[in-house]
């Protein structure tokens, strides 16, 4: 571990302790960690680097052959997903989960060809982690 | 089913035909559709309606107790909880998916207390659909 | 000024450091000061409070009345219209620019009200303050 | 201009209705319009084709020789800077808009400038348009 520390004026102090109070935050290194993280996440996204995320779809399962189509798709990638999960919304819609592991680019691709099939009725793309997440 | 046709400028037909190839779909109204689809969540969640989707978190499972605390903080959230995955990305870290659905307020609460614990280093929130994903 | 300090792992404060000489910040306080100012004024748009930001549109002259049409939205909201700017893009085409200042809500309802006229092809939102920027 | 026919379901084109209608659009080809000409932003953005938009940043003032510096990091940039805007927000701070044209890449690069100057507290780039407009 190590330290720094961090100027700022009395009144960004205060709006900050008030933010970390309202977010359930303990202290603000924890806060400062979050925010630093973010920022790294959304860079490594940016610059196309490896990132560990998760894509989310909605659909219908009665769409023929669709959930076989959605198989195929997630094959074609398997070196990138490493899990996915099931959970049936509603007498007709599944959402399902593809924990993804992989070049921004790859993640990209495979988040559109999930999203362009027929019956798929929404999928959202969440970048949670840089490939490395050791820190 | 119901139609309705849309008019527009040569060219932005072009380029929107351009569009629907480079991310895979077969034809214009999947694409359409996809787009109304994306804004009616959008709208839905900011308006803090019901929606349906995912927080990503990615932590060190050596953290003291945090597994306890995440599960903690799930249960007390049990009825928006509709399932969790976890998978093992490293030697010291876990990436867990809770798939949700409730009230957008509830969903960010959740989020926000998974992402202030003392070692849970990043959490993303992807919603992916509205409560009613009927259509 | 006040100073707190923030302790995180070293490989963090290595990836952070090579993102501070990449955005090109002299030093970490500056940054972190920026990454707490961004999160407070997202906080702020989400929590409808008042907010400093810029709609920008882009819209086609040619297209008829609509340079009135956008000056009468715009004078329906005059309490939070600090003062516009006008380029002209093209032969065809004016990009404009209002600053606003005002409840997040008001914001939203005159950004939407520019974009759904006729003939204005994009618009964008950015909240760059809290309505209270004084720190 | 040109014409195609979207079909959907019944439930989804009612929403989509009730959407129009809350963001005051007369019609449904211009929301579908916005919502093509949204995603083709988003893609140039990220596609790193030539981009308009602006970038908005909210200043103190009173640090010292902070215009100087904003105005020699937008000399530098000027290729890409068609103009700028200035706005007092209160005693101390200063709204500044700059409306740029340019390559995505060099567009971010000048937000990033911008941003990492000391007393610049915030700075938001807003994408309005691809660099071609005519559609």
């Amino acid at each position: 571990m190590q330290r720094f520390s961090v100027s700022l004026e009395s009144s960004l102090l205060d709006r900050f302790d008030t933010h970390l109070d309202q977010h359930g935050y303990g202290n603000r290194s924890e806060a400062v960690r979050d925010l630093i993280r973010d920022a790294l996440v959304d860079e490594a996204w940016q610059a196309g680097k490896e990132v560990t995320g998760v894509i989310t779809y909605v659909y219908d399962h009665h769409q023929r052959q669709l959930q076989d189509r959605v198989t195929e798709v997630q094959h074609h990638h398997h070196d990138i997903v490493v899990a996915t999960t099931h959970v049936h919304l509603d007498h007709d819609h599944c959402l399902e989960v593809a924990i993804v592991k992989g070049q921004a680019e790859q993640v990209r691709v495979l988040a559109d060809q999930l999203k362009a099939l027929r019956g798929v009725q929404s999928a959202r793309l969440a970048v949670a982690g840089t490939g490395r997440v050791s820190s």
